[in-house]
């Protein structure tokens, strides 16, 4: 990296580009063939027959065999927050921190990114792009004996490179008790030769910027370390010009150089602080964890765990083989999600500024109480006549279709989610239409997010992973 | 406020204005006249005596019978930071979020902040400095059935004045568990007519920060609120203008203008936060709160908590009356250090820019298992000759004294703590001089720690208390 590049400019280059030293043509080749070169089968079995996998007598938890990897316990929740305020559920604990990491390189004069093809049992479709590195301390500690995890030095020991990126994130607080993972992106020296194995290629971001337009292919953990990627570097915010441009540009590519500093914004930064300080002091929850056999309304059959109205989620058990991973045979619990989840961000245009309508968000596995997420966020199935659905869900039908600037699948974490897909979408409002915001809404502008995003435990992941999708042209 | 001056410029003007609608010779006067106009008493009970807590019979913990305010508990903890990995203790455990909050207004175009004289059980001297409004959530929904917490309104409903600050932050992590305020500064209008109790008085932030040079007069919560002033706007950097001083020009006043943004750093941010997050990835802690009665090596003859080394600290009772707060008279648990503690930065320039040695610390009751504290965090009498002092701990000794720039008494909350006062220190230190810097240890500009301390949980309660004594000259 030339002293006179920062990496913001590096990033903003690297977005804007898809002419790397690949072509999208040459990946989609390379991804088909390495698809058909590889064998896998996920098989569903059923859940007290899971090889290396204990149902504990005492509590009914699923716990691995070495203690490592992560378990299946139980939660009680109570919650002053939101409209059901006591309830029970099965939890995924994982307290380990794990490793998502993109090594980068410029290759002539361009940033590019090292993506991996990886397959994961819960992924509809086998293969999907990861980071380079996407490992859990177990994983890359080889707790399961299996073999190293490629390009693991870099982020272990990166003394000799840029640290473009580390922060820890968290993943679905409704799922996992407190989960994080360590997000990085470790830029190394054009002169340092990468070597480069089978299921690894190069990729800029606006190539990558390109893939997520299709379903289901730039998996979670890749999306949620791009989300961390800053365009503007704050602590030298008067070398960077951005311009706003006219509604009448807004088009699929999102113009948001405008909303990428905080100028212009609706709230100021102690506003916006102030308001979720407020309602952490405000909130009163108890969370304890209890005994995954002493949930009221869930129960094992042997076979998986469900509750009494089959909503929400199960646990299910596969036994998986993948010739391509560390270990190449075995066994473990997944959560299984009912269908038709969505993540959706409104976004309107006020003062000529670009706003995203942010919602503070409540959810048992919170290190902190509350994180931000996007404006609707919820599976549309588990609402009936009976529960109200969240706020904003009604009026995304009414928007009409030239004002949707993104609208795809987008998968959860295949290692522990089984065909975990959501729409994501980011819909432009007139902000006039959105006339009642909620104590629990604020409009923010991208610069604003990703000021927060610079530190941990403030966006989740629903919200970061449809935020990176979001590409920032430069500004003219 | 003027929409052309911005807080910062306020704050600056006004930490360098010894100058308001009143004197320090004024505040003399008033905080002596008050003094002796208030009579309090507080006298050592026994701990099972106290007047409304209980002893739970099961588990030996203390607990207000409203369930309310504070209760006594044991902790035991296992980690792998530090060199003690599995100890036990009894710990503070109060999970409502209290309110610090300072209101300002503008007399004369100079910014005064509203202080308290406030008497607290704990205070070596009685009365101290605290912030406007100063009080748990039991305190101020009068759990307690006493008066009424003054000003309370303009800190629950701001919504007509402007927030100049409004954050959650942690307190003490080695005696609370998770315990967290919110510190405020709530600016009212100009035109706003604020009615004078005689408890009360108009500060500027100069006058404040000459005051806290004397022993124990600024409480700590005072302190703590304090160190969220922001000098630099980091939105809008580019409008100031920081000159860096010589170096001889390096007096008890501190200059460290040219320290409060982050250019010239040592580490840039993402050096810094990948540098925690590390730390946070390799820590392995289990911490579990566990019944008091089980403590091993602790405690309760009736009379005291202690250990049967009669270090670290014990939990005593007090009978308290003092006729001007909200209740009268009542009794209470407090903690009871051993004397001896030292709270103490190493400033050194380097590259002519002032920085910090800042110390990653994990202590039991941190929400986020690190916090950043002083570079000497510790109570002396704790260590003996088979526990090993702290680190740079014996180098604070042979500094001479021309290069210690900030050395006062300052205290702990009284309302917690029993006399519990620790040497205030800033200390400069020729950088060569820390040859070796330990892996929890990196040196900071101002400007990266008041970024950081811009939100929770980054800097511990004992930094933060230090850092508020810093006065930031205008720049020339």
């Amino acid at each position: 990296m030339s002293n006179n590049i920062t990496k913001e400019q590096l990033f903003l280059e690297s977005a804007n580009s898809l002419d790397g030293i690949n072509s999208i043509y040459d990946f989609d080749v390379w991804f088909e063939n390495y698809y058909k070169s590889h064998k896998y089968s996920v098989e569903l079995i059923p859940l007290n027959k899971l090889n290396g996998w204990d149902v504990d007598p005492a509590s009914g938890n699923i716990k691995h065999s070495t203690g490592k990897f992560y378990s299946i316990e139980g939660l009680e929740v109570k919650t002053s927050f939101g409209e059901t305020n006591h309830w029970e559920q099965p939890i995924i604990n994982q307290p380990e921190i794990g490793i998502l990491g993109f090594l980068t390189k410029t290759f002539n004069g361009l940033l590019h990114f090292l993506v991996q093809a990886k397959m994961e049992p819960g992924n509809v479709n086998s293969l999907q792009i990861s980071p380079t590195v996407q490992a859990t301390k177990s994983n890359y500690t080889q707790v399961h004996g299996g073999l190293k995890t490629r390009y693991l030095e870099y982020f272990l020991d990166n003394h000799n490179n840029n640290i473009f990126l580390d922060q820890l994130q968290s993943e679905q607080g409704s799922r996992f008790y407190m989960k994080r993972n360590r997000n990085m992106i470790i830029n190394v020296k054009e002169s340092e030769d990468i070597e480069l194995h089978e299921s690894f290629f190069w990729l800029t971001l606006g190539q990558i910027l390109e893939i997520v337009k299709r379903d289901n292919i730039i998996n979670m953990d890749s999306r949620t370390v791009l989300s961390g990627v800053q365009y503007v570097n704050i602590e030298n915010i008067n070398n960077e010009q951005f311009i706003q441009k006219e509604a009448s540009t807004f088009n699929e590519d999102l113009y948001i150089s405008s909303s990428t500093f905080g100028f212009g914004a609706t709230h100021n930064f102690e506003k916006i602080m102030s308001w979720i300080t407020n309602l952490k002091t405000e909130i009163e929850t108890e969370i304890r964890k209890i005994p995954l056999n002493q949930l009221t309304a869930w129960s094992n059959n042997g076979n998986v765990i469900s509750n009494e109205n089959k909503t929400f989620f199960s646990i299910i058990g596969v036994s998986v083989s993948a010739g391509d991973r560390e270990v190449t045979k075995w066994d473990q619990p997944l959560l299984n999600s009912l269908d038709g989840g969505v993540h959706c961000f409104f976004v309107s245009k006020i003062s000529g500024i670009l706003h995203f309508l942010v919602q503070a968000k409540s959810e048992p596995g919170n290190l902190d109480l509350i994180e931000l997420a996007p404006t609707i966020q919820c599976s549309i199935a588990n609402y009936s006549s009976h529960i109200k659905y969240p706020h904003y869900v009604e009026l995304l039908d009414e928007i009409p279709k030239e004002n949707i600037h993104f609208d795809t699948m987008q998968s959860e974490e295949g290692g522990r989610f089984y065909h975990d897909q959501n729409r994501y979408v980011i819909a432009e409002v007139d902000s006039a239409t959105v006339r009642e915001i909620k104590p629990n809404y604020k409009w923010m502008t991208l610069g604003q997010i990703k000021e927060l995003i610079r530190f941990n435990n403030y966006f989740n992941i629903e919200a970061r992973g449809l935020l990176s999708c979001l590409k920032v042209t430069k500004p003219l």
